[in-house]
């Protein structure tokens, strides 16, 4: 079917790209004229301007938006309210907070809009092994996209069928896209996806951190081991129960570098782990496991904090200890 | 080549079936006359004595030892030291802290016997998948027994290769055994490697926390989904940052019955978690994800703590506030 | 000088009296007509409703609002907003969030009325000790009440003066009463305090925690003390480092009933633990402990967690553990 | 009474000039001559070796070692042990495990020899404000030192006494000294003394950097205040819920320098809030504010860490982020 796409980035690109190779139509728009000229070369209909691009799609449309949350997203729907008909649909697929699709789900009804919300995961590998992609929005209108999200999904593929699952089940999540259900819904299951993700990183990266320093000329020579970072991580993919896609991902980093050592050690975080956690809060749900893994992102950013000075004041005080850096 | 196996429960039974399926020959001893005889009828030779076992088996000898740590594998290790000779072997294949492989090295190593630690990951599954294995011990004796470890292990299978990995690495790690070091250094990969699996298993069980509880009648109307848990557990499986084997493991629990009803919600703890964080304040590296996730299995075997009662008594102290139980 | 109070619980009321006891002239309200009767009996002029209360204050007016935080207090400003005139001031005692100090100072700005937001903390003790206040809104305007910020504080009482204080230090916070700076600062660094106040708290707990626990039948009796709980809190209180009011009021639940027996162990939270969280998020300031202590409350009110039971479906999965209750 | 002590570093030579103060005799020994000089000096009988110390004393000796924990004071004890004679005491004022503890009052036992342990806290301000002091051992031998806990303690003071006490208390505790029970419970007490101190400060600590960083350049200007740490410390110290000493102890150190400008950040822990969260593992208690605190500390010492990057390689592999450092 024919799918309008806002954003050619590196998701949205890839995105236009498989859903060609899979025998759709895309209408493509991007601010970056060369990101559309690219597309276009692998098959795109190419716009100039959202306007173009509305005009070229067929009624009832169905365009997918790309871009980073918050103001671009936002300004582009907005935008897009105002040239859809009544019917039309915008997709979401970026990394909105699940607040603002209920809030706009809501605003463009009122237009006889629709809106569905696509937490897309998968990354810069989403073009080959698929997009794992969890979707809010009306029943109706997400069964009427679905060819569009059977080729986006990775399918069965080689993974194993989970033995056990109930005769009748909704044949998308084994294939890789989950209805979840109203507007947000969508995001909200990706949010968490994320908030988990944040989480596991640092069970890894704690892990690797105490071998690591089992090698550590600081500890008494009979205390050291000489343990070979790349190895274990390659060891773990095999059988071990804590194997998973992160660890692979982990296993070719330590392959190529062991000390990693082109990293700084200052660690970025988006948006949904911080809601994760925020909305935790709201539900009054404990997830100190989740909190602390953000929170390790932003201490990796910070050389040293107020409150560590804090503490070595009061320790001066209290046991006139002086604190010698390291 | 020829291994004896005392210990035949869940892991010590499997193990000698995926021996002898690998043309090897084992002669096995189990304080449960039965457990012996299961074996053998499945074509080991069995033995009705660690004498016995020790007698059977040509020199040098090579006896895995697979019993719960502490008392069980203490106890077979100092029968075995009297009554093994010279270039014998004793493995250790249970979840024995580090240092006592280390201090059970040094002292077999007067009486010139050799012996090897192994971290053995992969539970009931280990017979068809095979075993994830984490070695310590002398380099020539490891290599020596390397047809049981190549056979025990699950092999490059149909795990993809990691790329990038340099060419005249060792080839165990990538079909699933790792020789890590001296005697000790196989457990303590395997100990962080528990670690890291209590970090990710509480990582899952938060946020699936978060997504349960937001259908929860507790929340007002508007702010609720009706999130399927197994569908979302099944769609995370495939292209998803977050996909493992943990949780394909929690795919298959949800599709049973994804309220998990016939588990009470007492989580027990073992060794290896206790003891990842002890060697992480031995080596002085931050691990609050790790020991957090411990500390949350010791509070999922409490009703209430003696501490919360006091923030409750402090609460009323300081503003009268009265806790009403929920 | 004279002031207006609304909202005669625990605090207004004992508000009210401290400010009486000062020679100060009150015009009080609640809807709860004992309420006013108890505190008129007391010296205060009483009124029937908002209205009555504010046709009974002199030019410029000056009222202190103390009710719950969110809709009663929005309420009765939004209603005061419409019954003053320019020039008057309207004073948040209670525990609002400072976002909606910001926003209401900024539309009560419009119609040239005041808005201060004070952080009052001391609770039940307030009327014996004083309260603590931490005050945000216009510089001139809090000056002008001083007064009134002067009779309700601690003062500087018996507690010793900080050496290398500053000279030419604002004299408030010495007597129990800092200036903030604009609308929003006085109940921000109160959340904050409440934040902390859960992080200290949390800290007491789990040490008596593990004291507690050490008397336990379940530990091996040669491991076992036999500690006196109540003695412990009280020796803390005299010369130890971590003496502190908290404590005070830990010693004296602890002389009634070492076991806090009538408490049942949930522990609510309120508004203020949660934002110092969501701010700490908005600044990017890593605070696992304070955010630790607020999930440890939500716990305390589950009896077990859906994640708790998932973590023994897993257990379940990978090595056959079957997870008995204890 | 009499009192042997050895060790006259901060702790021990004010123990002894406390005691001198109080009507005690002393005889004294430091490897360093000076010190023992310098504490002969304020009157106390100075003894050039530990023989010459014993010598000196009048049995039953009584003999307080007050040197760092570990081997200084196991050499000491040891030493001691060959030069005593039945009936004799030896107290260990450290800082000692308290597992240490109960081996040696088994070995001395054996002796006859009695052993006390004294966790003692009241740093560098204990000559003035008197020692807290947790003991452990046995019942009588530590009655018959009573004299010297009654000098070295607070004592009741201008402290309030706590409402409720029972009447029939032990009045020690009451005076500022425990009596914890036998060998090993004093240090035990103390230990988790520090542990609590750890969490106390690591609240205040974050709690601050909330405060701290609303002031940053790096929040948008409108979301910005421009608080004054030193008020905020000062006034908390009167009447709120989180005054403490370690709170007065703060407000002292933001008096002379709200920047803290001279403490490098990195905080030095000690053997007891390790063992704290060593204690509550073995007895299964969740402590997860405590060791986070410990974990802070750890982690400011580190610049970045090996997990850091480990977080920023998984990043980087499955989402192309490329991490700048900031």
């Amino acid at each position: 079917m024919q799918l309008g796409i806002i954003g050619l980035g590196r998701m949205g690109g890839n995105i236009a790209r498989r859903l060609m190779r899979g025998g759709h139509e895309t209408v493509v728009f991007d601010r970056a004229a060369d990101a559309v000229a690219a597309i276009a070369a692998d098959g795109a209909s190419g716009a100039d301007s959202i306007e173009a691009l509305v005009a070229k799609l067929a009624k009832p449309r169905a365009i997918w938006v790309m871009l980073p949350a918050g103001r671009p997203t936002e300004d582009t729907i907005t935008a897009l309210s105002g040239l859809l008909e009544p019917g039309d649909v915008i997709i979401d697929g970026g990394n909105t907070f699940y607040k603002d699709d209920i809030r706009r789900a809501k605003a463009l009804a009122e237009k006889s809009l629709h809106y569905v919300d696509v937490g897309t995961s998968g990354g810069v590998w989403g073009l080959e092994r698929g997009y794992c992609m969890m979707i809010g929005g009306p029943d109706d209108v997400v069964r009427r996209l679905d060819p569009i999200f059977a080729t986006l999904a990775p399918g069965l593929g080689t993974i194993t069928r989970t033995a056990g699952r109930q005769p009748g089940s909704d044949h998308r999540p084994e294939n890789g896209y989950l209805y979840a259900g109203p507007a947000g819904s969508g995001h909200f299951v990706k949010m968490v996806h994320n908030g988990i993700e944040y989480g596991m990183m640092q069970a890894y990266a704690e892990g690797f951190d105490v071998l690591k320093m089992k090698n550590s000329g600081e500890l008494p020579e009979d205390q050291r081991f000489d343990l070979n970072m790349a190895d274990i991580a390659e060891v773990w993919r095999r059988g071990s129960v804590i194997s998973s896609w992160l660890l692979d991902l982990t296993a070719q980093a330590l392959a190529s570098d062991a000390e990693l050592s082109h990293y700084s050690g200052a660690v970025a975080d988006s948006g949904e782990g911080r809601w994760t956690v925020e909305a935790a809060i709201e539900e009054a749900v404990p997830i100190p496991v989740l909190a602390t893994a953000l929170f390790a992102r932003f201490r990796s950013r910070e050389e040293h904090t107020y409150g560590d000075r804090m503490l070595s004041a009061m320790r001066f005080g209290f046991g006139g200890h002086v604190e010698i850096p390291q």
